[in-house]
């Protein structure tokens, strides 16, 4: 199959081959990062350009040496002040972005929406790395690539997802992922951080929610657990983290519930005895270092199928 | 002709032949950013130091574009802090420069001078990319490869500088290349921002002030906008923006004075609406994102000149 | 000799041998440096991690440098903000860059302690570049290699080192790099800077504290002049700046006192005036300079022992 997509600004509407593609291309990548000299000539004189208009190391850098290891280059640009200032300035770097002709923008983003703005506007291609509430398609990509590496095919498997489901671009993303691969999602957390239409019963086809955590867990082949952004609690969405914790934290005895090897997933960095208890994210069942480590593997799959010319890969 | 200059601090006192050099080694960059691979070995393994002690992801992002096509190494140095903070570490960092031993170190400073003061003390090539409301000489240049790539030879050409001539390093530096090659130059602003002896008619040759906007257009060849900082206005030396925009503004009606394709030139970032017209930064007549792609080309035939050793350009 | 340690985060338990090797290794890349082409494919598609969670201009921009004359990819990652947030974010940051894969992480931060925490966590080799008043191990190997360049074997030279010597971890790391080296060690500053134990005789072999900075500085083979931190002054540890310059600040006039070529160090940045009067600081005497330069050739030879795989250096 030949890549069509000029951007990656979300995965609402891939096809299931589409996933597929980039899973396999991901699991190549992952073959080069295996190898002594981690190197690949695919995006030689290509330049990506990593446009952070919020903080994140982790995601950065993991694009970064994802377009090292393609052998492209990279230009940095953080900006930072207030949203205001974001906001002014998005038009007038987009414009600069698209004279100066990078190749790939990756562009993280706290206005939902935003990478479609600079998509309308560039000729280089656009990859969202998270924007708002909205979208984050590659930590998708990298979680269902760290899923299929312990479950095999994800048909009919049954998939948890635990916390603020409201406000989380990856739980967004994850669910159109999850459910083109054929899961079945269980949603679960607050009533308050899920979405009304959802609570009430207007669930997409495939996913069920479940307001009750040791039920979400029963039977479930695999876990992801959601950061708690506890701006939540000013916004009196929740009474405390405490009492949070004793509902809906992933214990090790709650998680009796799933099937025994059920993986736990948690897209970091982690509240440890908020959201997951330390005993999970560090025991056997975690693998969120895989979840990091496919995610440079998953990176360099979508700048190759984005930007690349040669057979170097 | 020879490239004689061990820095580019400024262009006051550069000859017209120095210029046409610098802008036909544009056009030869130009054309490598325009394959499909952009990249010349010219400068492989000599380190571009880019030391921003002001603000600047454009001008920034333009020279680390421009070095990485010449396949030169980067380091970025990022100063940020007070003032005082940065004066005391300039000499500092200056000293530090020396010893580590980067062959060209391009300076961004908000002290006017600052260059000059770094040229002294290293035996790298030292290129001023703005300093205070001294210079901006690869803003100049830019601007003047962009203004023949529209006009051809610039003899006797028109040429409108509206706005805080006062304050801008990018006026100044303009004013010499632009009377280096034969152009004329009208200035137009507010009185209390065009510096007083040139206001009371002590100007260079081949320059004219002019106060009235319509007048300063009248079959002007091409304009450049300046950007208005709002700062002037708690300075007092403006009573309001609202003020500024219609006295001062460029809008499509006041261009009809202007020759009927005169280009519209601005360095960024616009205030629209305030120094110039969102139907004129975006018109047909705006040349505004060519000035950042030749900005790429100018900075690479600027590095190129200074260090580049071998014949792969 | 092969090279068998995995990290560098002390020199306090190294032998003589060992130090002889880095001081070795790092005239040979000292070499390099001084070619036309200053460049080594030695660590070729390794990743070197700068990690730099306390403020460095200096010592950053030196491991740059050497990381790409032996052509390794560098990412840079820089953590501001509280002590209290980067205390949270160290161990997540941790293993975000186990999981990434780098090769050599190069660590500064402001907790004693620290990159011996990353180094139990990661595989990657580990380099200290600064932890807290703790250790400063390739300031000492740099400052070694500048004093050998001056005085050939340090063997039963005496090195003066003067100031805060308490919350030094420059002073700390030379300290065991001189006695390792052969030299013997004269402290001297205010009581209130010196280890209690050590002011009281307790010192170890080869070291002696002079409290009377005249009579350390006799007979002295070099002089090592610590910065002075501005915040012991008011943590009541100083009565002035004034005073201290009075009683512990070097002078050309008391360096009479020392061998007369003794060369003059200090890790910088200066505070002149203060603890180096400005004559010395850019005097014949002074190495300072050289240490810089030095710097380079000393954290190539770090990287190379620690990650070089190839003939190429």
């Amino acid at each position: 199959m030949t890549w069509t997509r000029h951007d990656i600004l979300d995965v609402d509407d891939w096809s299931r081959e589409e996933f597929e593609q980039v899973l396999e291309t991901a699991a190549a990548m992952g073959e080069i990062l295996g190898r002594p000299i981690r190197r690949t000539p695919a995006l030689r004189s290509k330049t990506v350009v990593l446009f952070f208009a919020e903080a994140s190391t982790r995601t950065r850098v993991s694009f970064e040496l994802a377009a090292r290891a393609l052998s492209a280059d990279v230009v940095n640009i953080s900006v930072s002040g207030s949203s205001v200032e974001k906001g002014e300035s998005l038009l007038d770097s987009v414009r600069t972005l698209q004279a100066l002709g990078g190749d790939v923008i990756v562009l993280r983003h706290s206005s939902s929406g935003a990478p479609y703005f600079v998509a309308d506007r560039v000729d280089a291609a656009v990859v969202n790395a998270g924007d708002g509430w909205h979208a984050h398609p590659t930590q998708a990509l990298l979680d269902a690539f760290t899923l299929r590496a312990r479950l095999g095919s994800l048909s009919n498997k049954r998939i948890a997802i635990v916390g603020d489901i409201l406000h989380s671009r990856v739980a967004r993303s994850n669910i159109h992922a999850l459910r083109a691969l054929g899961a079945e999602v269980v949603l679960c957390g607050p009533p308050t951080l899920i979405p009304a239409a959802w609570r009430c019963g207007a669930v997409p086809a495939g996913v069920r929610v479940e307001l009750d955590l040791d039920r979400a867990l029963l039977h479930a082949d695999a876990v992801m657990v959601l950061r708690l952004q506890r701006e939540r609690m000013a916004a009196g969405l929740l009474p405390s983290l405490r009492e949070y914790a004793r509902v809906w934290g992933v214990t090790e005895a709650r998680l009796a519930r799933a099937a025994p090897t059920a993986p736990v997933l948690h897209p970091g960095p982690m509240n440890e005895g908020v959201e997951i208890d330390a005993a999970v994210a560090h025991g056997p069942r975690s693998v969120i270092e895989e979840q990091v480590a496919n995610g440079v593997a998953v990176r360099m799959a979508i700048l190759y199928l984005l930007a690349g010319t040669e057979a170097g890969a």
